[in-house]
């Protein structure tokens, strides 16, 4: 989708990484690899492999044109592909051309790696997103916030945890798809997966095709055996899953009635019914983003059963979906980054909602430590006086309390206070973790 | 989709009826028909409605360009454009502009405008196969064909009923369709549906903007009740059923060890590594598309869970996915209708294939009407000759059988004649209510 | 699923609808009234059909163990259960037994009759869920409530609008629910369609057959167009879409910080950690149980690609999915039906939230009455005053302004009432819409 | 699902793992870790630790019934057994009961545990298909087989390098479900994750409980971050996507036409209208039950955006839909075993259809090597007279072409062998990674 909606559903690179230009540069890049591995395997001279190099660097040798015009008819672009690239490099260097494959091996390979690439778009945004917990984790390790169970309050924990949390998915969604990026091998089985029209040298050739792409050789083709494409297709269904959680939690905590954070960005946010209003839009628009996962994951799984050696039909809808799949991930992960780079947490208003609901342990403990100089009873009435006090002028009861000098105000206050409990341990774990993660790259 | 997989998943018009330029049509059409249904409630002058009708008619008056830039920042493209459109008329007569609406009255009564106008193109290449399947079952409708369960062989049946099968479905997808289309509601209510910036005649504009759009006037909004959007989604899902189940009958059929039907196409079907294949392209292409459709539809069914008067998310998840579902089930109609146009049926095949199945029968049947003269174990023996013969010759039995004159080799064939039941019956039945339901189409 | 998750998952009536002994009956129902159709056709013996029919008419007589024993090593039950009803009339009637049938006739036609009264199980909380919707859109016509986009506070509408966006959606998906009922077929076609085994009566067979179930007779089988499958799916998960939207909206109103509606159940809502909780369990259940349907529908949906004359595995994947889909939505509204039952609004928190949204319109209003007497100056300061003084005292700004005497209070009041616009009639239509869509029911 | 269809779709022994007793257990399991975690971190008395482990060993001092009655209503079944666990120790030990926990803490540590059992059942069938097609690939490593691609014929390949490819799925499957178990996770995280009911010895309580139970001790708890659940989702989707392709082989050689594997079982396979029939009824099933895993998957992922500390349905809707996934990929691995194991493929078959395919190139091998002696013209007359004579005699031409004496007869066949190029040492490299894969499990 480019135009209209393009900023909504086709943000960050992952749509860049997978748009036509990217799958002609794909294509032309297995084809380049397989010529020289079929040179280094002594099949075809390393001249002629150098001639499709070369020609495949440089795209506008080619009729694209009519590549586009007959992919369709087929069945897919291969066919119409390797006849241009033989068109330019000439009769001699043709051998040099598409040895001994077929129109899956290069597809397939293909889209490996135009997967490979969008999935390094889709990670950079999901660094950037992590990163920004780490450090609200870091910051707001110990200022504490309601903790909320089937959207009731429940008791108090910190907004520290709740980033620790957030950064713990986002991490570990990341480390999948980097699993899955390094396992993801290369196909080369030539028409039927023998590798008969190889010279002898197919495995040969399969293994100097991996290393010259970094991927990996597997022992057999996997042409109706998807587990790749599963793979990639699981990694980023999960990775869609953190992301539309946090994103949900920023658009819960938004709430007018919660307030405990905003979402600040230039020019975001306008309605064209209420100009008074602020939405989080990028939370919003990652919820939506993230929301188109599932349903593209469950059809590229149900496409998992293929035919023979080639399916008619569950293999070509790999090609729309996956694609699909990577922008609308990479979307959602580049708008989360966009909220959480916004993100104002408002402390105060956290701390006063905990204050809150805390009212009636914070009274209970002021007539316990009234108690022994006034007698329960006494020391009751006037804790319920304190509580109407604070009511009536609008004051928190702890400020009320905190002006007490009949007790000892600080140890009431302490008494009454929030536990919340080892969040601050489970916060710091969850950064030494991130730390550990991130060690490489930052390296 | 533009380009390199475009002519496989972009087929047949529904792609053309949600671009984005449809889009912007669709919206404006939207605003053109609100302003007039606003003046003909008497809101606003008649001037200004027709000064905006003007403007929407024209979109090279409008400031797109800003348009698609902020429309991601707003969370959709509707804010930006009622500035166009406001800027394009002028200040007096953009009273007339918008009047009385939120983004989502117009982005939803696009979105069933857009939806009712790629449904059109659906519908046509949905017909188109209908109509080849009426003129196969017609024309083969005494054919005998192999029926087949759980893709064994099992008992004879005709290629009529086949193509009736498919007609029927076919048929049964369209008629579910422009019922949906039928009950399409238009969108309109205002900022939170109370209609309370519609200067008291919100239910009149409502009904007038339906009146003016050919679209049903809703009892209330629908801006997070979206059974349109699941009628949608439900219809063009069975009509991707139908075409995905026929499809794979095609490729079956064509399987080259059945061989009972070809897809001829000009240019189509070639193989990078096999030359001398023949892939039913079209058919297998048509999977493909089709396949994309459950996905799709239950992420727009996942979806209606929206939140209060509008949703965070759910509700913009519905625009890719269901423009997407509109493409996918519009390209695998488009697909269908081009196989089946290219289908050769290839009778004497079929036929045989029954009649091999059937020689235990003929084989019978012959024994028993040679017993008579015969005697039983004589006339077994005959029959058992009269098989071998048939084999060493690589001739069929009945051919060897009708060339005897020691009995009524008439008779023989006719009791050992594969038994089609009401087959005939059931294609005119099929044939006629296809009749009914495409009388009004032709008239 | 008995036991342990029964309660949440196997709620209300569907799940018995589908349970094995509703299955068995389903299934013994269509061999009987295929005898007595088989017989009002003259194909059978009415004497033979009755004995049928008497012992579809009592399980006991029926060896079920083996059955069960034999139903998946022959695919299905329909083949053990064919042999035991031989058995249990004896040699003489069983002539009536399956006349003319395959095993997906029967096995269809009674998915077909356990669909229809799960259905009607299912209808039945929708129509509960939607009996108490009209009340509450009746009695809260014209309370005021927030209204909420994008989770954020917009501007007011009335709790009875909501309401009435609620029974819409619930009516609107009771009548597709009875459509697709009206339209269910029955399926007669024998081994491959041909009802070559009908003795030539097939098609009257079948005609006979639908009229003494209450079905539709179709033209031609629908052995691998699964239509009738797909039009169930889509409507249960269109039901299960508008469940979950109002069981959202239940949940975020009772949000302890929005608090504007609260669920009352008896024992329900406890927890293990914090016992001074309320949960809004049945809306929870009801999204959990909603959730379950856009997964089934799409495996439906799926599982409509069928081959040839019967499907090898798609057919079979129908029914567990089917009869979950049929349990999931039937849960889903059973809870809704519960939590709706429970549901008790707080209609001065939702107008003081209200109130207190439009204070700065309020203060606005009581300047702009007090600047004739005072001055434009003096009468802001003055109106500044009363929100101080509002603020300080606790008490709503609109009490401080009607204990005004210097000011007409009840006009300022009004001018800055919140503006619900003709909410109250859009209620009166989705009221009266209900009314006529349920006058037969009461009838 | 217990009775008419469990046969079918409650295959293996998934479905046990995951029945109500199963869970009753998993349950009581890890209230019992916990309670010897929380005496080992030094929390509660060992002596009550121990009286709570004897309570959980003994289901029978339970008050089950209640437990179940009570489940719906407290959202969950472990508010009610706490309760009953706490009355079966006595108050004193009661202390050890549930330490610090919140019922979400035992519920997902339950379903993990569950779900690693269940998986073990999945994955020893699965190892038993990959076993039974290690030894396809063995025995069948040089077989030819024609190989298809778009269902048409292609090229020849081997039998074995078939299997091979099964083979690699399925040890593929088995590895990723033993990753994602490897790395399962133990919830404890108390009321909303802050560990404040642990008596500071929260993380310690959780470490030790991981390790009494072999899983996982994360560094924050995963309550609305349910990666978990995600990957186990993504891993039984996968291994159902290699069941299903392997079973659909199955099949589509199993057909009449193509008649190159049978599948043999005891009983299985009948037809109520076609008892001459042969179904691979067990391919069939395996199908069957695979095709459930898409849409279970979709709904787990699209369960994973949680809000909060614990989600208001999203969280439960995992419970049934997990259990039902990991019963439909056990039921199909199940059933593909039990295919592989009747699986009869026919080599002669195989071959006979290779030579068919391949007569073209044969008759020009023969006609190549008369040429010499005979001359161009006079050897293709020659060729194309033995084409006739093996189609009259109804014999293959290599029969034919073996019997002629005037040329290399040896040579000629050689010439026009099929090619199964690498086909054998790609076998072998499957089975070596096999191999590597499995001797843990031997040794």
């Amino acid at each position: 989708m480019t135009g209209l909606f393009a900023g909504t559903f086709a943000r960050g690179g992952a749509s860049a990484a997978v748009s036509d230009d990217a799958w002609i540069r794909a294509l032309l890049q297995a084809e380049a690899a397989l010529a020289r591995a079929a040179a280094s395997a002594g099949v075809v001279p390393a001249t002629a492999a150098d001639a499709v190099t070369a020609a495949c660097a440089d795209p506008s040798r080619l009729d694209l044109a009519t590549v586009v015009a007959r992919a369709a008819d087929a069945g897919n672009p291969v066919p119409p592909l390797v006849r241009a690239l033989q068109d330019a490099v000439g009769e001699r260097d043709a051998v040099a051309v598409h040895v001994g494959a077929t129109s899956q091996d290069v597809l397939d390979t293909a889209l490996v790696l135009l997967a490979r690439s969008a999935v390094q778009a889709v990670d950079a945004d999901l660094a950037a997103a992590a990163e920004r917990c780490a450090g609200l984790a870091r910051a707001h390790r110990d200022d504490v916030v309601m903790g909320r169970t089937l959207m009731q309050q429940a008791l108090p924990t910190t907004f520290g945890l709740k980033a620790a949390g957030w950064l713990a998915g986002l991490d570990g969604a990341r480390l999948r798809l980097a699993e899955v990026v390094a396992t993801l091998p290369v196909q080369y089985g030539g028409a039927v997966g023998t590798l008969a029209a190889s010279s002898g040298a197919g495995v040969a050739v399969r293994e100097a095709l991996a290393a010259e792409l970094g991927l990996v050789a597997p022992a057999v083709p996997w042409f109706t055996v998807r587990l790749p494409v599963a793979d990639l297709a699981g990694a980023l269904g999960a990775a869609a899953g953190v992301v539309a959680t946090v994103a949900l939690d920023v658009v819960l905590l938004a709430q007018s009635e919660v307030a405990e954070v905003a979402e600040v960005g230039e020019g975001r946010g306008g309605s064209s019914a209420m100009p008074h209003k602020r939405n989080p839009v990028a939370a919003v628009s990652a919820r939506a983003c993230a929301r188109r996962a599932p349903g593209l994951v469950a059809t590229l799984l149900g496409a998992m059963e293929q035919e023979h050696e080639r399916a008619a039909g569950a293999w070509h809808s790999e090609w729309p979906t996956l694609t699909d799949l990577l922008v609308a991930v990479g979307s959602a992960a580049a708008w989360l980054a966009e909220s959480l780079r916004g993100l104002r947490p408002d402390v105060d208003r956290m701390a006063a909602t905990v204050a809150a609901a805390g009212e009636g342990s914070l009274a209970g403990a002021l007539a316990e430590a009234l108690a022994p100089s006034l007698g329960r009873g006494a020391a009751h009435d006037a804790a319920a006086d304190a509580v109407r006090e604070a009511r009536e002028s609008g004051r928190p009861l702890a400020g009320v309390v905190a002006a007490r000098t009949d007790v000892d105000a600080a140890a009431v206050l302490a008494a009454a206070a929030p536990d919340t409990g080892e969040a601050g341990a489970q916060v710091d774990a969850a950064l030494a973790e991130h730390d550990r993660l991130t060690e490489g790259e930052r390296g």
